[in-house]
């Protein structure tokens, strides 16, 4: 069978690279681990941004811009987020570069008298503007958010999945309590759950991080998780309650109404262009991207079929007034995206181009079409009959009066084969460690999906146990699901009463 | 007579300063010379992306994101682009941070081989991708933006205008061919020269720089220049056309139709956060920033005036349904933007807050204008009679009926105040040295405008010596504007027949 890609999804690893270069997604770059983001790759980033930005300004938060580069000392202030954070950072040294001996190098005259660590995450920074905007309770709740370029060295990047630099927003809030606080906490998460499943149709899991997967600095992580297709879970989406933690270390204080000087309970949360990656291993098929409609730059794509003969005119036309038509409706409370493909090569090639990309309509136009008034229509997302590529026949009228239905028949019908398979490959009932080995047993390119499993939530030592036993299995506590049941099975691990139950698998 | 800021504009170096901190656009950070750009700068800077961006995407170039970092070895490429760059960048030596003696330090173990310098601009960095991507004609034209923070070592920083990061785009082109590349060139001088005017009410004249100002590496580099009420010029965006300089460098090459390899002749060009100083500079006022209602991140404000009395409730439910019916309006082809300013601080001072913060229209709303059905406006582009604030009554149905011709009438006056100022102080006539120490002479306060004199184009070190007469008086060449009549006065520094007319004045 001729596939649109070189590779199938048995070799999962080698085929999500497959996809992101044949899908023009993103490219390596000369700068180790730094990815350079391709037209296709970054028009799926502004709708993600576009529809992200709108529900976080919907929950009250204002856009903002701080500085890339935060100075050393600010770093260093935060204790546990140093720990977390030194290891991994762009550290500059010098302001200007001189041509020495012929060479071209950092000017020992411009050296820094602070080094800068370019921002691997802003709370530090955001945190000394926050200490300066709070005075009074009247100025509280503080609402940022800043979307933006940060850097955490990687020694082992994979595109969209762990880069060197990667795009992202960040939200960063100041409370007059604690209550507040958490309650933004869980709202972030909530609005991380229901973005990604409305509008990447990635069904996901909510949940605490274990404690030895919390934000440095953090007094609690939520998560959300989904299952990729290899059945690894990639965390989306984190957000972070910080209790006094940073407003201590940055003195973030406020009059309360008593007079008295308190300290600021604060939060951070964030998504990055790792969705993107998420994306691409949640809906991608061995024919290369299939994109939930809500974030394709394109959702549906005109391909006419020209020959060099003079009906060519005619089926141009024709297909410039269906896209003008098209591009005037409206679906998810936006303008449609269509594109009418006029680039200089064979229909065949663009029809390939375009099932590589996933756009989720592929429309081909030629005489026969235009005369009779028709399209001819391919669904992304039920490509094949067998061996054969499907198509339908539609009438003009009927395909407009249509699109916006069947983008969002689409779209559900992503969410739903991806929710199934999240669902049915959640394990529970295992209860001890033998269990756990059996599950996880075989080869690493075997599809295996998540435990879920009671546990007594330890603490410290007693936690590192339980870590160093899951890495030998190359696994992780994944998060403590939202959604817990009313009495617990026993610990699998320390056969002490059950807390809650968690999710354990491998994970990207 | 009370003023909504504490300084004016006769002072005007301190006047841009407190407008551009009581209007909260921005503030100085702990990183010299960088920013924090608060919400409403911020907001100014969304709607400039978010017009731009249509504007760009509208001619054909679609956005990508290309690395933060660029190799040393990269810059050292185009001999030109070095010269001009080496001298003010950001140099990352370091990849990892370590607790040394105590002190947390670069860690000498984690050198790089290549230190990496933090993109000034994006020239060699892209044009690394373009001599991947561009293989044949067929690849041709490639017509790349993107949007991206650059950094600038500034020894001088001025919030806005001068900073050592700023947010910008960087438009990046390769064509077949010089004719398509200067055609390219002038295309993007010219969409800047309409945003300038239509979108930030900002006149501007669009011309090429002389030899002198080229972009480091660029054939030709032409500006729109704005002036500001100080009488200085802003360079407010550039367009370069680079010939096959970078392509050179980098080898961008093609296969043209004969078969044979041939190199692509390119372009860039770039508005930055700068514009948002420009607007500052050309429409604030005593009282603070009017903004342009097309970039206004809320355009009509209405103030509910609140006692702490029963009639509160009412007041309030009627600005709520004003400002929905405000919100589902159009005007300049985008959604209207009003916001109900809810935050619990007294009235009046709302007022003064938006006022120094230049929302077009301010709509108050007190327990009689609820009851008789009416709303009370305020123009912020015609606020005063006299010392006193001018507003008047309009029924609710009437305002609403004309609030989107309102602002745009607002829009045009904006322009036309600046159009008047900008075409007013332009002198002609001056042929002699004598007569532009004359017109530049007296204090550096006041108030002078630009000179349009004839000179013979001169080059090399004649060029030079122009120049250094010129510095002297702290007066630059701004460009040679587009419109030139048929003969020329011969030129004003060399006696030499006249080959263009130039503007000549002070500069940010």
């Amino acid at each position: 069978m001729q596939r649109a890609l070189s590779v199938t999804r048995d070799r999962f690893a080698d085929w999500y690279q497959a996809v992101v270069r044949d899908a023009d997604m993103a490219e390596t770059s000369p700068v180790r681990g730094a990815m350079v983001i391709k037209p296709w790759g970054y028009g799926v980033w502004e709708q993600v941004q576009g529809e992200l930005d709108r529900r976080i300004k919907a929950t009250g938060h204002e856009n903002c811009y701080f500085p890339l580069f935060i100075p050393l000392s600010f770093i260093a202030k935060e204790a546990e987020h140093v720990e977390g954070f030194a290891k991994e950072m762009a550290v500059v040294t010098h302001h200007r570069l001189k041509n020495i001996d012929g060479k071209l190098q950092p000017d020992p005259a411009a050296r820094l008298e602070e080094p800068l660590v370019v921002r691997p995450t802003s709370e530090t920074i955001i945190g000394d503007a926050f200490s300066r905007w709070v005075k009074s309770h009247r100025d509280l709740p503080l609402l940022i958010n800043q979307w933006a370029n940060v850097v955490r060295w990687e020694m082992r990047p994979r595109l969209f999945l762990r880069t060197t630099e990667f795009l992202w927003q960040e939200g960063h809030t100041a409370h007059a309590n604690e209550a507040e606080a958490r309650a933004e906490t869980m709202q972030c998460l909530e609005m991380y759950r229901a973005f990604a499943e409305e509008v990447l149709a990635m069904p996901v899991v909510a949940g605490e991080k274990p404690e030895n997967e919390r934000f440095p600095g953090a007094v609690g992580t939520w998560s959300i998780e989904a299952m990729m297709q290899d059945g690894k879970a990639l965390q989306a989406g984190t957000s972070h309650f910080l209790g006094t933690h940073f407003a201590e270390a940055q003195n973030i204080r406020f009059q309360d109404d008593a007079g008295g000087m308190a300290f600021c309970h604060t939060t951070s949360w964030g998504v990055s262009t790792r969705l993107i990656g998420g994306v691409i291993m949640t809906h991608g098929d061995d024919d290369g991207l299939r994109l939930p409609p809500a974030i394709a730059p394109r959702q549906i794509v005109v391909v006419p079929m020209l020959r060099d003969k003079p009906e060519d005119a005619e089926v141009l036309k024709y297909c410039e007034v269906l896209v003008e038509a098209l591009n005037k409706l409206s679906v998810f409370g936006q303008p449609l995206r269509a594109l009418l493909d006029t680039k200089k090569i064979k229909s065949a090639e663009k029809r390939w181009n375009w099932v590589r990309r996933g756009a989720p309509l592929i429309v081909e136009v030629g005489p026969r079409d235009a005369s009779g008034g028709n399209v001819t229509v391919m669904r992304r997302d039920d490509l094949r009959d067998g061996d054969k590529i499907k198509s339908f026949v539609k009438a003009r009228v009927d395909f407009l009066e249509g699109a916006a239905q069947l983008l969002e028949e689409i779209q559900a019908g992503l969410y739903a084969e991806a929710k199934a398979r999240l669902d049915s490959n959640i394990k529970r009932g295992i209860t001890d460690w033998a269990g756990v080995e059996n599950y996880f047993a075989g080869g690493d390119d075997e599809f295996k999906g998540w435990l879920r499993v009671a546990w007594s939530r330890p603490s410290g030592a007693e936690l590192e146990a339980v870590d160093a036993k899951l890495k030998a299995l190359k696994l992780t506590i994944r998060n403590a699901p939202m959604d817990q049941p009313a009495s617990f099975a026993p610990c699998l691990f320390t056969g002490k009463p059950g807390a809650e139950e968690i999710l354990i698998g491998r994970a990207y």
